[in-house]
């Protein structure tokens, strides 16, 4: 049953939920299981496992609750941070002020590094801010690799030069909702303390799961960290790893086979390298659509630029609603609205998961359409042109086909 | 498991099999029931009803058989006619080719009237042979209404004129395989005696199921047509739908309810009229985009043109296999390729079935890209844009969300 | 793929997750949406508000959280209590005993009430308790309905009969995960304050909602209640509702669209009322093989009977273990634990949820098999045969087949 | 949508459809594909290799139709034989009737060896025909391993010695419809020329698949055989084959890749030979209830025991319909009726396909229930007690669980 049925299929181009492809729909074709079964730590260990590729990391310990990128949040605050404790957080958009906010609620003593909506994370102001610390009173620092909103990534190996000369131990927490998976991450190597994600991002998989990596030095805060947490404490988990059973509560038999089968295409079908180099093709791609359209982005520098999400400014005598709207009410696509400060400014592009050339080839057509709806005089197929440019030199033949 | 793996969506542009949207793939997710139980013929009678909506019937009586077009085919000429009979057909492609063949095979006495591919039906031929026979020797015109193999669509409703014309009592037999329930098809004002199409063509369904639509003079045929037919014989269908069970052997439960599903989407969601539209919007916009890209159609006369399928001719100098295979190997688009004679020359587009506007423009951006890679000097961008602008003015917002 | 894969199907019968009927996998075998779309909300609003029968309210407002029942728990918690407030509850087998150690956690002053494993809640002590409390310093009395370890349904109305008769004010929070959707839960007329249950359990979803229903006073003391909460707290979903955009994060569609085909074969296809009748009439059926094979249940008394779950006793020389073991390895069939104290003297028979006459009568020969495994002198038949004389009494023809 | 829903899974036990196993269902669980692309060869060269293994040849080539089984049974006969062939064809049931109906209707020239229904072949006649058949006008002997409609299996090998015994040439063809890949089935050792059966039987997948196996006799025969077919003509199977495109029309990609994993199912997870143990298991402990029951099978004799379908046999006073229709209204439990002329004396109790103990022995609970409605004393548990007792003995530890 559908609400607003519409021929074909949907053009789902929000920064996530992201499609989920037949293979993963597949494998989450299944009634219940028992977890208690011996079946079940085989497929528990495997995933937990795996998962941690994408993270970029074989140190850390990761812990995958039935939750969302929210929760993940939590639990990666609760578990290696005290109420009081002073954390640096940056403001950069919809998604770190929501995460700001709830450092806030969870009683940290939070010092907001604010950047204009567009701009990445003031990095000058965080080193500023750490070499006058010589009492280590930081006891972390929060950052969003990738800003949904705004369509702005974060340099993390810079943040962890920093931190490095400054010689700081305050831990550091990313949030890789809209990057792991699609972007170039490296817990290891840039020392990141927790690194989170959710599955209905990169992983294209549904909502449900909130993956959070925690670092050797995590695990160890974690021991002293006196937030309160029940639901989203890691020390239950780290009980029923050492059981063997793994979940201190019923998990989704469903989201586990599905995350299974999103990891073998990510790592076995395609490889992270290659989804990696794919998801920089296809916002290249984005990108120079927008240019072609004579339209601005977002993002303040190229430095910024993020490849799962693209915001684009529209003139200011439209409304970037009516895009998003007429968009889904004629073509069936569907775009990120600007969220908050710039609602109405901006549309948002998402282009990650389990996607290809073809399909951001016609979304980008659509948007077109959607321009063109709303007034703005755009040359159809300028943007479209713009990107097939980039992809047919980018775009490398099919591993399986060659 | 995949053969070949690739990410994101395949885009299928072949003519048939054509995508399944997902209300089918759910509807048909679904072990097997007993076909003898009371709730078989519930839904049985339904989709048996309904489907002659489809072909624009409330006179004939439909038939659903577990096969596939081909079966159709055989189904239609030997429940009417005889061994021997004298019957007119036209070789216009690959497809009306492969019918004649199997009438040959059936021992009919066929008067082939052959057309250049890429031409429509001699019905100024069929208008003299009609004339002339006199002691109506000719027992059935056959017909293909849509040559999938070179994208031309004949005028039945010229073919009636012509038979009512000449008063000849000829029996009109149609193969409506990629055209019912996507071009208009009028089998009662056309007095067309057999129709008959496939499940995985404009029904978005997969393979299995053969309908065959027969008017009531096609059933008095019937009843002394001499052709041996068993598996395919109308009369054991009549038979078990007096006794209410309707099936003379077991039917696949799973593509019943995805017919329903799919006659649901056609019929009730969108609307057949809208459907019929939506494939001529698409058709032109297709074609619009091959003119602009400075390619011919294979289809010789705008009166031919097929909104379900699009044949493009290449230059002598490349082989349209090529297009078809790089865009398979990069681009995880599958086109069509050219048939027994035009076999390197043209490529085909299919544009049938659970379709939408940017699935269209994403696939012709992917054409524009592989005739790139073939060496055809295209400019980007400059056929999506000549389609764009058709839709742009053709299409209307989507009903459910006005 | 599967781990331990068998011939046949898995014979469910574990308290929960339940057999996802096939009606509920179609619903949910679908990719992603856009939830800020405006088909979002038609499908929240119809599963907010219809869930609300299941606990018997039209008062109470409802909370769909993406969590498990832990989740809910400490959602139902902390969003009414502060820290250091006094709460009684009832420590009566595995789950209550897990409860209660989240509500130390939690910080609560927890005055505990334990009774056998085996038994139900000391109702006694409890209207002792609140009778002396004159000072109304006990603010909350939580209780499990259905204690899944120990198959003990605790009396819900007897509770609120004595909160009545000591004028006592202290809010009522149930522990409905193993009932709510199986047996009769009336929240208005109990005058339950939090109300919550899981999504695999009566609502044969999988795992991956946890929902929570809140009275009038319990949203009053929402707003002052100390305790911290983000992820679970009803204020942001409340502002959300407000808004009319429903969620505060990326809810998953699936689960959504799942719950949307369990509500309408609860209470549309079978009625509520005719889903408890069969699980009373299957707990019956159940207790009456555990009889006819001369075992004990662990319930202690008649009126403490579940009709969800049926823990069963095993001689002393037996490790009730071995018998779930041998079942999965020879016959596919999945049977709960003994958890805790109870481990290896007691395994468990789970019949709740989307579940027929005849998926019991085949685990009742199971089990019977299985025993016979472990050297438990059973006689083969006299479990089903006293099931079925019960069932052959009790069961109504299917509605939709009289 | 259901027409008649009812709680819980419906327990099919007719003697096909079977059930659809989780891994066939998700395997099938997917979009068209181009079955022109390279992909498809590989699927299909796979299944059609490997589905020799279950028909016990690999001298034979299998032709994969998309058909019921009664096209396939068309398919069989048309290509090895001519109009006017003498062949000798056993009538033991309603599948042999319908069968030998064909062969009429196909112009063959039919000498039907009649017996009891209840009874096997009647091989002894058949000797003597043979023996008489000095010209050797007899060019085919037809024989349906498994009677569907009575429970009964003839003796291939049987068969075999008596042709060999008489040096007869005659071609063998065998329906195997309800045997082949359920009952032991040695096509090479029993020098089988065709045998054939249907995709919704022992497979567990849906209706629509033909599979017909050709002996290099039966090759060679149909090169000369003059019966008219088309749609199921082999020699447009082999011209494909050696094309290496393998279909000579639009083949159902859901269908191969239900029949892959149906494949691995069978010959890689449970093992073939463990496949025909687990029937014969379920046979006996069918018959052993029907025994316990007083009841008597349509079986005339043990060597024609089937192991895949039972009837079994009401007393006179008794409607076999009325114990069908009140098992599906009160229990949704699905057993055959008794057709034709012993329509109202036997019900049928199909146990072929992906089941197991726990699943028949529920079925036996529910058939001593309905005969208890219709008025027949069955002592309750005592046919499913019968039962158990040999599965206990019979039923190993599942392969993959040891």
């Amino acid at each position: 049953m559908d609400y607003y049925p519409a021929p074909g299929r949907n053009h789902l181009f929000v920064p996530g939920p992201t499609n989920v492809p037949e293979p993963i729909l597949r494998a989450m074709n299944r009634s219940n299981e028992d977890h208690r079964s011996p079946a079940f730590p085989k497929l528990s260990k495997s995933v937990i496992e795996d998962v941690k590729q994408i993270f970029g990391t074989t140190a850390a310990t990761s812990f995958i609750f039935p939750t969302t990128g929210t929760g993940a949040w939590e639990s990666a605050l609760t578990n290696v941070l005290s109420p009081g404790d002073k954390i640096i957080s940056f403001l950069i958009g919809q998604f770190s002020l929501l995460w700001i906010d709830q450092m806030k609620r969870l009683n940290f003593d939070v010092d907001v590094i604010e950047s204009d909506w567009g701009a990445g994370a003031d990095l000058a102001l965080l080193k500023k801010k750490l070499s006058a610390d010589y009492a280590h009173s930081i006891k972390g620092v929060c950052i969003v690799h990738n800003e949904t909103s705004t369509g702005v990534t974060n340099d993390l190996a810079a943040v962890r030069r920093i931190l490095d000369g400054a010689r700081h131990p305050a831990l550091l927490l990313v949030d890789g909702v809209s990057s792991i998976g699609a972007l170039d991450f490296q817990m290891d190597e840039w020392k990141v303390d927790v690194a989170l994600t959710g599955s209905q991002k990169a992983l294209s998989l549904p909502t449900g799961l909130g993956i959070v990596c925690a670092s050797p030095r995590a695990l160890e805060a974690a021991k002293t960290a006196k937030s309160l947490r029940v639901f989203f404490d890691w020390a239950d988990y780290l009980k029923f790893y050492k059981l063997g059973s793994i979940w201190p509560y019923t998990p989704s038999s469903q989201m586990l086979y599905g995350l299974r089968a999103s990891l073998d295409l990510i790592l076995k079908e395609e490889g992270l390298h290659n989804v990696i180099a794919r998801h920089h093709r296809l916002g290249e791609a984005t990108r120079k659509a927008v240019h072609a359209w004579g339209l601005k982005l977002c993002t303040q520098k190229a430095e910024w630029n993020s490849d799962t999400v693209t915001a684009v400014v529209v003139p200011s005598h439209i409304d970037s609603g009516d895009i998003v709207k007429i968009a889904w009410k004629k073509y069936n696509l569907s775009l990120g609205v600007g969220l908050n400060k710039i609602a109405g400014k901006v549309f948002r592009i998402g282009h990650l998961g389990n996607l290809n050339e073809l399909q951001l080839l016609g979304a980008l057509a659509g948007v077109e359409l959607a321009l063109r709806e709303v007034g703005y005089p755009v040359t159809l197929g300028s943007g479209v042109a713009a990107a097939q440019a980039h992809l047919q030199r980018a775009t490398p033949l099919i591993t399986s086909r060659i």
